[in-house]
């Protein structure tokens, strides 16, 4: 298939690259393709940013069958535009495509698709330290329709905006909230892939976690409310004596890209890193007995995400004295320098864009 | 506040009432609120049926923040329209926005607003026997933003259309697979409320059980994989001996409005009526003992859904000889009775439009 470009009449003024928000500003472009039963995926096109004319029956707001991917394109210091494991990403787009009932893209052109989009709207890639151009692909139904079925037809949607630094202070621990009440996922359920609705679920504990004055929320398991399963919107790690954990992938956990290649530099150094069940029970006993040392949330919007505070049962603990530890610095340094290339890249994880 | 009405210039042509599908014919007009932070719900309005423009970054394609209710309009036999139970559904639709975070209307005013909208579209209410107006009240986040947290601006819309009898060749009892892979929702999350992402993730055991030969899926709770929840998107109800039994509301079952009249009208009967927890194990040995009679689903689109046969674990049940039970039967007839004006209404469920 050809993509389609047609150029905007009327570009946009750039924000400046010190004071960029996250999510707020879009690029001068998007890439779009249509899905239509019986035909495929088909007219993909690279067309200015702009509204859709949608009929309020359309399927995605009344069933919510719809799913996302999130990356990043980062600028080099030799002026580079280089992706971090978007071959991960198309990956996982198409299990959550399974999942969720949606036809499947081929992975490769959509990625080949994207490094376009990217070309296009290069100049929209921001220069300033620990900036980047973030990256939305997403899929949702269009059959203006009301019924509970998988819809017919869908948009292919990829978006893109410069974001800022996710830490503007640096990278400060935060206070996580151990969720008792509400459940994220649960196995059997859609917590493993990208989809709207599990985000949505996601509010309401968010929003009462941060009444108490934290910033997220622990989740645990669903069924048994004892293993730690996320943090907030991202894969959790806890380092207890010698060995890292993180939960395994139990099928409500969403694999993340941040988490896979934490695993994968954990091993590369030598360290031990165990992906298996941890209780919350487990992480407080280990407190008590001086081993806890540090914990960190693993995403693409943050990278890593440090803990300083963890509040669960009225018992309160406070890591490594509230300040960032040792390997989630180590690890940040390593993912961003990899990202940024300004440190070697011995995996192949970096792919160039322009 | 006063809702300003704008009337279609281009009346649409309205489908025969003998031929009504469902969910696929809108009528001339919407009920469209918007919600902006610190201004609340504002400028009411009933204008044309017609598509809206949104910015892809829309928070509702990307997070699902978005809620819904469905309830239909009767034209009874001396031409009056009249509505079913609609302050339940106004209530349930509060209880879904304050689950999903999204600020609450106004029920009374809500309705006001229903009933307005079906005024203006009367002519659009079919009159064939077992055809309706259905309703769609539903509240979607619209910022356009992409960041995991409540929205600042929703849309809340009402559309309706003409829809059919649900059973086109009478009330047949439909073949149900019991699921034991996927899992609708859990206590703590978000089953027991009208929201998206509960549609999405019903979609795949819904195919994978069309692909078997089966109509719809009977969901087990997702803790032990034991207990009867729904099945498909309607309420389940067994009748064991001379007893009516259906899953107690456990924070993940939809609190359904037909399930709360069945329950009502089946203790005006003088029937025993338990909600309670029930196995998948208790539904089979019931049926082994000769004691399971009927067992039927309950939801707005059908009124009463007969189950005529169940799968589970490689067993096949066939209840009542397959055919649609004396007690289903016995609940549609009054339960569309009353809903028509064709019988009486000792409860006061009926709400006179026009």
């Amino acid at each position: 298939m050809e993509i389609k470009i047609e150029l905007t009449k009327h570009p946009k003024e750039k924000p400046s690259s010190e004071n960029l928000g996250f999510g707020q500003v879009f690029s001068d472009h998007m890439f779009m393709m249509d899905y239509t039963e019986g035909k495929g995926w088909h007219d993909p096109r690279i067309v200015p940013y702009g509204p859709i004319l949608y009929d309020p029956a359309l399927m995605v707001y009344h069933y919510g069958q719809a799913i996302f991917e999130g990356l990043k394109a980062y600028r080099t210091r030799d002026n580079h535009i280089v992706l971090f494991r978007p071959d991960e990403n198309m990956k996982r787009l198409n299990q959550s495509c399974e999942r969720l009932c949606i036809p499947k893209v081929d992975e490769e052109f959509a990625l080949m698709a994207m490094k376009k989009l990217i070309e296009v709207d290069k100049d929209w890639v921001p220069d300033a330290p620990g900036t980047s151009l973030y990256i939305r692909p997403f899929i949702y139904a269009t059959d203006p329709y009301l019924g509970v079925r998988p819809s017919n037809t869908y948009h292919f949607l990829i978006i893109t905006g410069p974001v800022g630094a996710y830490y503007k202070e640096g990278l400060n621990p935060v206070k996580i909230y151990v969720e008792s009440k509400y459940v994220r996922a649960v196995a059997g359920g859609i917590g493993a892939v990208k989809t709207a609705g599990n985000y949505a679920a996601s509010l309401k504990a968010q929003q009462e976690a941060k009444d108490l004055g934290y910033t997220q929320v622990l989740w645990l398991d669903g069924v048994e409310r004892k293993y730690v399963e996320e943090v907030g919107t991202m894969n959790v790690f806890f380092v207890i004596g010698n060995e890292v954990v993180t939960p395994e992938l139990n099928g409500s956990i969403l694999p993340g890209i941040t988490r896979k290649s934490c695993i994968e530099l954990l091993k590369h150094w030598g360290l031990k890193i165990s992906e298996r069940k941890i209780s919350i029970q487990e992480v407080f006993e280990a407190n008590e007995k001086g081993l806890l040392k540090e914990a960190f949330g693993t995403g693409t919007a943050a990278v890593i995400s440090p803990i300083g505070e963890l509040y669960w049962n009225e018992q309160r603990v406070i890591l490594n004295g509230g300040k960032i530890g040792e390997l989630s610095h180590r690890l940040y340094d390593e993912l961003t320098g990899i990202q940024y290339c300004e440190k070697p890249d011995p995996f192949g994880w970096v792919v160039p864009v322009v």
